[in-house]
């Protein structure tokens, strides 16, 4: 069997993916607690290269100094002998009952100073442990009543708190970047920035936006029915694509984190060959670690667990697969030409020109045939249908 | 009858909502056109101030220069006597089959330079009639096949346009601000720019930042699944709500344009609350035109279009009747104490304070009582209830 | 205050609403446990005349005998002591573990038949109790992958269950009736008999269809984006609408279960008037409980928990009193009129007509003028704008 | 090149399919109209074996009767000539304004009548060209006002025009059977019949029920978020799937009508394996036509209409070898049983058993292990992973 993953393509799992007990809204855990130090060799057997974590992950909620550093010693322990590296962290502000209002935009002030200062602890460890991006998912930051949520306050709130830990980030010269993850809804009825969009949006007004960007991810953007690979475009045309978080979605429903390529096979097709190859008019690739964010299904024992971890692997590398034989086939070529995609990287104004040199352009306007152009074809059926076939492995 | 809408309410609406003709994708046409001019008469009759267009509601695409100044000229005098003014225009790049692949974003480049001049073309007619906001909806900037566009190569030809634009606009002094307008899909399959997230995330790579904001529609959002309230929040927050557009939308489904309050009636309350009253920690309400941007339903003839448009105004200033009441309600006020929702206008750091005094603190983690942090009663479903109340005019 | 909820209102709660301890997927129980006595007793004094249960809501999972006979005691006195009554009642076949693949329809045959005897188990239980519905909701019977489940051998299994159990019930002269609850999904990726259809459909190859019908949910339909207010005519047009579950949702997402109102407002005032007054065109009543399936916040303490009890019967009673005043209204009898929305009621055919009368009609086809029918005006707008200012309590 | 389709594959297209001009809600038509003569040459060349229609496609709106004639022989001629066959036809009572309120529902009795004798009359067209299933899609049969339709009046009127179109059938020995077209919105807010559940639960009403049937659209069910392949085996397993729409759906929004394949990948490949090989516990395959109801994107010109064309059925045969080497693959088979999804076929009580025998049998209830039940792995994953390598053509 090809396609085996190596250190080389840069898979990396969270801590909380493999570990998942399985329990859901209507049921109870179905798995044992996995031990961290086991989720690593089990990890790096699998050929992934990093492995990620909530603080909570790795250490309970509530555990003492002491016993802290004997699990951050064992767990330590395990990357050393497995060679593991830990490119990302990210704080759990969202089980413990103390964040059900929010966590950095609670309407409790406490509870949102409390929540700043588990995160500067985690910051702490993720620099320790050689990370160079921290998330910050906001999953309790929203609200179910419109009337009981200053959304305005508590983005100043959200920024308030980004910028502060940016700040100790940058003071302790800690070379971490902050990556925001968007999500429209649940746990919260609507959550702040819900997509990459708003992130983007927000980042905008940041003090230290230059360190702040995005950890996308597949499933929470298809919740809100758009399209995955248009966020992720956007994000790399920003500069923002910091991290990104792999998994599947079938449509608009609950949070499924099915496994990669077990929800929309095209679009993770499309997915792979931007992140690989870049857009097609040009441009730089992605160059980040590729990080599973999904949760083994609840049906699944411990042997589902590593069979699905090592699906997620696998089908991303085939997808690279058929994108490199995408992008290297001379029929595509053509297609695309009909298609005039790559001219869409060609600028719209002739060099030099400005308003006043088009608007001398007769050709632009007074002459153009509108009704011509109306009536070409674009051949983009045809195209679709080869990218179809190429992730069918039928050519 | 009270809540008789007056000139002082800047209610206004588009030539296209009341002289849709209700063509459908599965049916025809089943009203006869509206004469812009009978349009401005009538909306005036119903107590609206403004009125707004795209080019090709006033002056169908094709029409020769003299035969436009006709319609101009016509159009004009119907302003002058009814009073009514034009605080918004936009452009039509969307029905002509030239833009069938898009528009400013078109893969054809002489499309774009096309789309480009027709723009600048209408935006000269608009600070002649007097506008404030010059509104772009990129309705065909887009795609059904991830393969036959580059979205970062869209998003580089938009950000061309719109600089464009907007400096055309500077130089002419014409003071016209630029709206985006987002929506996720229909008639594209994916639309660029999908949400008011993406939008303000764009408009932050421009160079006229300052002057391009966001015309964010009801029905767009919630397409999207995504509340409105909390994306006009957001939009507010970054002072980028140049206008908006109101309607109805009965969830995640194609584009419905219904009447405004005819949807999800209970946002609709909240969002009239937020743009009379503002945030309710505090903040500016929103001062631009209240505009109507619906369809009147296929089923009706000319007097239910004009029964239409007077509802939409009539459900407006109910709402802002209930809302001024719900703020006004001492039980509301007591609830929203206990939710501590204007708590949250108060910064999470003390003056001055910075991480090593919050570090220092140890009431914020060392001594914090998570446990009764988490225990403690919110109180939001009372409140929302109370807004349940006053919607039902029940207090 | 009017609107207070009496016996005669017939509202009735699960012990699973008020007692649900606020875990959701991302987060632990904010709330303690709750002793079904307490339930009962605090929803006697809000006014509720009935309680349900779930067998493990009252008698936790693996309890022996002699504990259940005293669990079943204390509750029993507690209803004694109250006068409350027990309508319904149901099995948990999805929280523990077991049933994790499916319930009825689990690939496990064992699991199969422990499911059965659960249910039957239960049955029992409720006769005992005097319940006249037993809900069927399979909650866990679906899948993720298109390639684990045979859904016509799930049909079959579920149609061999729901057989064996009514059976089983006439035998004992139980006099319950059974209600399917269908969902989309959650807990599952896809679950069987997913809308109010699905389970119409599946009730007709029923071998005692006519004493199994419907337990729809508010939230579960518009999780489909489906219109409730749809689906409930249609099921009582066929005769099924044996009970039902109040909740309230905000659009396509995950199952919210806010309080009743909470949700979409329109469609809940025309849900009350189709319960309260019938169809329009005349036809009975719904006559069951007005039953409440929603959960407190996961925000809220227990006084929140009572509070947002007593909202959900409150906004139906307003609801309810909106609704007699819109059919009393006689401008809603006029734009009724107008919409012809009541002569719908009127056969098509005439009297002993068939189609050789009708195709012998002239009148219906070759002089029929349809461009008169489709200028006509239907005045739709006019008709629901009257609903939503009644709604608003403007009249 | 393989997999080209023969008249064996029993491919068939809808006139409106190849014939359809591109204008959307936003834009006019792209394309010119074509000739039905080209469209059957075209369609017999490509391989297809049936071409279907709307009355109206062949024959349009208000054509007299001599012309009408002259219409249907050079049809006809052009299907003599090809070999090609109709094996289905249909009504359009959704595009003259006349329908705008509804046909075989409207609230108007004059329409409805109109309706009835337009389907009667394609009734007879369709039986003379050897129509074996007559389509119904009640597109325009639906509501935006909760308030202005009467459901179960509109329930009511549409059984009797079914029944009354079944009793013409009959009496004429036509041998058409009805199938019904189901789809949640759009054109109209809310369709009645809106999901195969529904037409289901419809039928059961029916005096002819064992002559109507279903024909569910791909893209119908995924509007309401609804698993297409589920849907199909209910269809199937309550022996009503008379016929079916293929096409490409992505996710919930408008209705997109894409290529086969061209949505939902992976659904589509479960669905071509359920059709072709019959649930995998056993039962029969589905032997009707493999109907595309498409649209050609409007960006196609006429080569990008036969291109697209051509696309559904290659991919559809592409998907068909896909599916039976996953079925005919050992580890398939291992990783089925371990899934025990065959198991399911089995009934759950033995040979004889009834409720009595369960009862008395302690293995089922007293004595089965719960907990070893629950932490079983199915090995679901594995086995959705094995299915998504065979349509990527990587085993």
């Amino acid at each position: 069997m090809t396609n085996v993953p190596t250190r080389a393509d840069r898979f990396s799992f969270g801590l909380w993916t493999v570990g998942w007990r399985a329990q859901d809204p209507f049921g109870d855990a179905t798995r044992p607690a996995l031990d961290p130090v086991e989720a690593v060799h089990r990890l790096s057997e699998l050929g992934a290269y990093g492995v990620t974590f909530h603080d909570d992950d790795l250490i309970p909620f509530g555990t003492d100094t002491a016993e802290r550093d004997r699990l951050i010693a064992r767990f330590t322990s395990a990357l050393d002998e497995t060679g593991l590296v830990v490119p990302m962290a990210t704080t759990n502000l969202f089980h413990h009952p103390a964040f059900k209002e929010g966590g950095l935009t609670s309407n409790d002030r406490g509870v949102r100073r409390f929540a700043l200062r588990k995160v500067l602890r985690n910051v702490d460890l993720a620099a320790q442990l050689g990370a160079s991006t921290y998330v910050m998912w906001g999953g309790r930051e929203g609200s179910e009543s419109d009337g009981a949520k200053d959304v305005a306050a508590a983005l100043e709130r959200y920024r308030e708190a980004v910028d502060l830990i940016a700040e100790y980030i940058v003071d302790h010269d800690y070379g971490l970047r902050l990556a925001l993850e968007p999500k429209p809804n649940e746990p919260r009825g609507d959550i702040l920035l819900p997509t990459v969009g708003h992130a983007l949006g927000f980042i905008s007004t940041l003090e230290h936006a230059d360190m702040v960007g995005l950890n996308p991810e597949v499933g929470h953007e298809q919740m809100a029915g758009l399209n995955y690979v248009h966020g992720i475009a956007q994000a790399m045309w920003q500069g923002k694509l910091f991290h990104l978080d792999l998994n599947g979605q079938r449509g608009i429903k609950y949070d499924q984190d099915l496994v990669f390529g077990h929800g929309d096979l095209l679009n993770a097709f499309f997915l792979v060959d931007l992140l690989e190859n870049g857009p097609v008019g040009g441009g730089p690739a992605y160059d980040g670690p590729r990080h599973f964010d999904y949760k083994p299904l609840r049906t699944e024992d411990i042997d589902g667990v590593w069979d699905s971890a090592a699906a997620n692997m696998r089908t991303y590398l085939l997808l690279k697969e058929r994108a490199a034989a995408f992008r290297a086939d001379p029929e595509v070529a053509e297609a695309m030409a009909t298609t005039q995609v790559r001219e869409l990287a060609r600028p719209t104004l002739a060099e030099g020109e400005g308003y006043k040199q088009l608007l001398a352009d007769e050709s632009a306007f007074e002459t153009f045939d509108a009704d011509a152009a109306g009536a070409q074809g674009y051949g983009v059926v045809r195209l679709n249908q080869l990218a179809v076939e190429h992730v069918l492995g039928a050519r």
